[in-house]
């Protein structure tokens, strides 16, 4: 048995089949891949990696697995499976994810390829574990797949607690012992033990406040911005293409993007943190429907007409289109007067927090400070956004009802 | 100047009129009283003192005068409100304040006469600073009155790291170094910048997690019901009134109730752990309305039917009954988009914060384990509960949309 | 099984004979006796209970027990013992024990009576226990004595960690979680395994530094003396023997305190924090040795011949001899290149750390401020120091290798 | 005035010459920079930044210089010094400047050149401070350069406690914030103020602890001595000199490895933590003169002897020679009885510690696991080491009074 020490849950005892995936490449890369991207811009302690993190869900796992009861195949292999459950990310974890897995179902694949044909299907299978089950333990599917990947997985608590730790933001700080203790299978769903609705709660109300503290602070949006076309820009270059990309870590991607001309400039900003300022940054309600479900295509076209009558180069100006918002928690399921409900029924607060985070949600449209203005009124055109054209990053986007402003922006 | 150190703030330095009135026995009384009175029977580790929360407060108001640039006497008064403005309280804090304090306004008065009368008015006068205008801070008047006692007071902001701190209970972490930075005055109010929505709602939530989970946990209710009662029959002895019950601290209350016959039994309970159980645990919607205005007398009047009916001795049946659910902070005021707007009309949180502490107010009775079911089913007659008689605990309690089942119950 | 919250080790599972023995009255008994007694003056945070610090110990116990792989009858006494270790504590932990117990051996017989004649010896004996064996278990005996009460007890790591958590003083943050799974048992001894003399001497050296800083510090074992001298003057009155004053509580002991005249003066000086002065500080090697060996009466007879020559009433000098200094972690055991050896043979911070600790070592005597210089000159002249008298504690009382200055003096 | 978030610190407040600092190339270079380097292979979770470490100190430095009441030109200086102190830094911090500033006081001449050349240079003269001064700050030089870089320097302060933040070791817990209100300056000396031995101490024996438990951890040691010589490949290929190497940072050089033939294999085993092993551990007693103060040319020859003898590829053998032991904090300034006295003259810890450090050092070669055997034998006959050559690394290397083994080894 390994101990490892780590600076959010203490001793990590890493046994049998997960000490010996731990010494794979696979799961070593993601020692080179922060959890967190460019949440370092606005958050600088934010510099932990998937490797710890994956640690920790793991650990997680193993304490969860021990509370329900679970033991033997069944438990080596959800313990495998929250392991790896991330060794599918590119670098900068999501950053560039929709880059490279534009088709449905892609990512998904991708890990079964990935756990078949690398050495840790071999791992795998000399423990008596085919790869396949594990990934599809990874995509949250079967009864355990929900501990791995859904509502109450180890993955949200392990996160939302190392990213508190780390950025010094004390909103995650939610008790995952509790949780984690009080993890239910009824009928073969994971619930909630009677007299969690609060402990249910607790898990929602982190994420929403995390979420425009953290994970969509602008600052961290608008560098993932630029990094994501930055990397568009890569792939553009005749020796990348998706796979490639998608085997990098963070090292690789960013001494690609100083190394070629045509990224050099966006290189430049993020190492310098001379970012892009916000020209617009409107309401859900002020932008057409047809806008909010762009797709990647049609994204790079408003782009470009944006940047033509404006008459700024194409890469001044970066359209930033958040997906929906959604509240995947609302459906966790506990029990209550010994029946299993959602969350969603049973307290007032999902409904609330689906509102909060819709009033949250911003599209962006960035360009640099000295076209900001005029970047701005043509995008108000381009999109038909139901805003007044003049200076509308200033009208508009100090509404903020999140922390844009106070953290190192 | 005198370093003092603290758990939760580190090094705390005592300057000036503050130094000064530490020294005084009315201050270091509150070594005496314990924050969380018998929320200590629920989380071991709570035996944090009011003495303690005090130099916080203390602090934090040092900090936020610092932040708001307010010097000079202005902040000189502030500074001793904030560090005397417990000193009124009773043994185990609230939870006598109501038998010793029925008429309304009483407190208020009798903190003006504690700061006159006591050698605290002579250290105050000594510094230039009039006991009555202090009071008057400490219950929330003039423009830093909002400091001391209001919607964004730094008791509060103390009392939730705190506790927080020393239940062990993850929920009250806010991050009070942002709201003291955040504080303004916009036409004499008190108000939290530009861009601060969430950072209020996080203070708001904290209090609404904390509430169910410590303040309000069942046992920690009981146990303080039981306590009122057994402080009730000690008033009926001769030797006590209000007066001398109230510049009691803890030890001596404690040691009171051992002490008299007529209070033994409940003391033996409360020393012991052997408290009564729940007889009822009703929702609010079961209740008449009438019932839930009830005031001291009637209350008794009820407890008295309840038990004659039940044929048990009249100490043996408590009906506790909390005051209408409220929420203070919804009127926090914040800037948003250049106008300051009460947080309840800019917040969707506020109006289930509102319903989720509606849900869990409860109306309960207490009696001894083995006459529980009788008293049960008489309560729901006498107080013309809206819910079926029979095994009426078991019924409805098992809600519990609280955490009430987890910790030590 | 009972889950507790606590603040130190989160969540602490109950269950077996420790959920049985908890219920008792003589293990309620602990949440009224502070862990650090008059510490609470020094560092106001400081306000901790035995029965926390139990549960803690008994929490590590359990860790330890699974690490060492011990099931059965055996690890149920272990775990007895340990949330049984303190209950022959009296008021304010240590500070009274030198009063009743003078006889060597009178304690541990105390234990024994104790868990025999009360209802915990009915609870021990129907879980298959013997409250004798315990017993000897709580005074080391035996070979699971040493981790109840040992050079590498869990008593001491709980309160180290649990200390520094309360006080803020951050020293006491050893790494139990590594010492727990490096114990071992080799030939009947339990030793820490290979690699870990650095582990050993963070243990000693937590110790060395929590010592000065927290345990001894000045004021605090000034008002300890004083709570003594006090409780010496209970004990004279006729109501009251030592039976019963170990029996009590805190509050009962400070209550009484304040209702005695004997006591009354005493009482208020401790209430209101104003405390004797100290007239001397002396350095060992300033003592003469028959004073350091002096017992209990011949100690009381300096008292008075020197209060008899400053003309000051007879409480009014307070002598304080601390014992000689010692080092009992100096044999904690340690595998080095696979053989046992003590920790003081190994390593070159054990000496270090046995002169630092003798000089450190003071003897103090305490009295009114305004007869401090009168009281310490004589002090000198009766003590027959070596030091020079006039202005004694002013001399050399500021070389304080302690932090005695710093925090709340 | 700008508001940064720190995960050690909480909020750090950035102003004046320390906000234009900021934005620089030079200071955003340091977030591509670990604070630990090759640590992270021990500690997973340690994978913070110089950045952050610099922001920290900075911080530090303002609360000291307050503490001091030191303002104006005077101050700024010392706080954009604080800032700047790590700009010279390569990637992976220490590891590699062995290599580049061979030549004494070269590293010393590269700050002045970097501060004076750089856009650095300019912001400061735009803030009236002269590059000159600032870099004899950073070298300690002054009055004032030993708050930057002494016995008693915020860096560190800054650095323990960080490092325990992120590795999750306890040992790093030091009480920074008394130990800045301490600080005086005695006769244009820094010194801590009286009754503060202790308070010295705790710093001396934080650092010692930190050292073999992290620091110079054996597999710290290990990957780094690898990076090196990794890196000095580099350096034989023709596009690379000093220069560029100085200039990179993390990123840059983890590429630059994996791109390079000669380097691939050191950087596969680095990526994948398939590190070489100990063939020899060899304690300071044990090692000739000589070869402890062997320069880099004698060193890098007795690799290739070793490597020659026993007929392995020259890479195949590492020599890893600490420099000879030293303490620093020994020559710590504290006042004692009014007189102004080295730490070293006044705590018997200073001696043992001292003598810890000695009984730690050890001198390593290292090797692929399947040579190890036989370049241990040949490094015993070479080094003309005073052990015995039989597998030599199994019979001394176990006698570590270092952690080596517990974690992740």
């Amino acid at each position: 048995m390994k101990i490892i020490k780590d600076s959010v849950h203490d001793h990590i005892e890493v046994d049998g089949v997960a000490r010996a995936l731990l010494d794979t490449p696979t799961v070593q890369r993601l020692r080179g891949i922060s959890q967190l991207g460019t949440v370092s811009l606005v958050y600088p302690s934010a510099n932990h990696t998937r490797f710890e993190h994956s640690l920790g869900v793991y650990h997680l796992a193993c304490t969860a697995l021990e509370h329900l009861g679970v033991e033997g195949i069944e438990a080596k292999r959800v313990q495998a499976a929250a392991l790896l459950h991330d060794v599918g990310h590119g670098p900068f974890s999501h950053n560039v994810e929709a880059l490279t897995y534009r088709e449905t179902g892609r990512y998904h694949d991708d890990v079964h390829e990935l756990l078949r044909e690398s050495e840790v299907g071999e791992v795998l299978e000399s423990h008596d574990l085919e790869p396949t089950r594990i990934a599809d333990l990874i995509a949250g599917e079967g009864r355990f797949g929900q501990l791995v990947s859904g509502e109450l997985d180890v993955d949200r608590m392990d996160y939302l607690v190392r990213d508190a730790h780390h950025t010094g933001v004390p909103y995650g700080t939610i008790d995952h012992g509790r949780l984690l203790r009080e993890l239910r299978f009824v009928d073969g769903e994971l619930v909630l033990g009677e007299g969690n609705v609060q402990a249910a709660e607790s898990l929602l109300i982190a994420r929403a406040l995390m979420n425009p503290t953290v994970y969509s602070h602008s600052v961290a949006r608008l560098s993932k911005a630029m990094l994501r076309q930055a990397t568009e820009q890569l792939l553009t270059v005749e020796a990348f293409d998706g796979e490639t990309l998608q085997r990098m870590d963070d090292h690789d991607l960013i001494v690609a993007l100083r190394s070629h001309e045509a990224t050099r400039e966006f290189s430049r900003r993020l190492d310098h943190r001379q970012l892009y300022k916000r020209a617009i940054w409107a309401e859900i309600d002020d932008v057409p429907e047809s806008i909010i479900d762009a797709d990647h295509d049609r994204r790079r076209a408003l782009e470009r007409e944006i940047a033509a009558r404006a008459a700024v180069d194409e890469k001044a100006v970066i359209l930033d289109i958040p997906s929906r918002p959604s509240m995947t928690e609302s459906t966790t399921r506990v029990v209550v007067n010994g029946a299993v409900r959602p969350l969603g029924q049973q307290s007032p607060l999902v409904e609330a927090l689906r509102a909060a985070q819709r009033s949250q949600w911003r599209l962006g449209v960035y360009s640099p400070a000295d076209v900001r203005e005029r970047v701005g009124r043509e995008a108000v055109a381009v999109l038909d956004l139901r805003i007044d054209g003049a200076l509308v990053s200033d009208v508009r986007s100090s509404l903020s009802t999140t922390l844009d402003e106070f953290y190192e922006n």
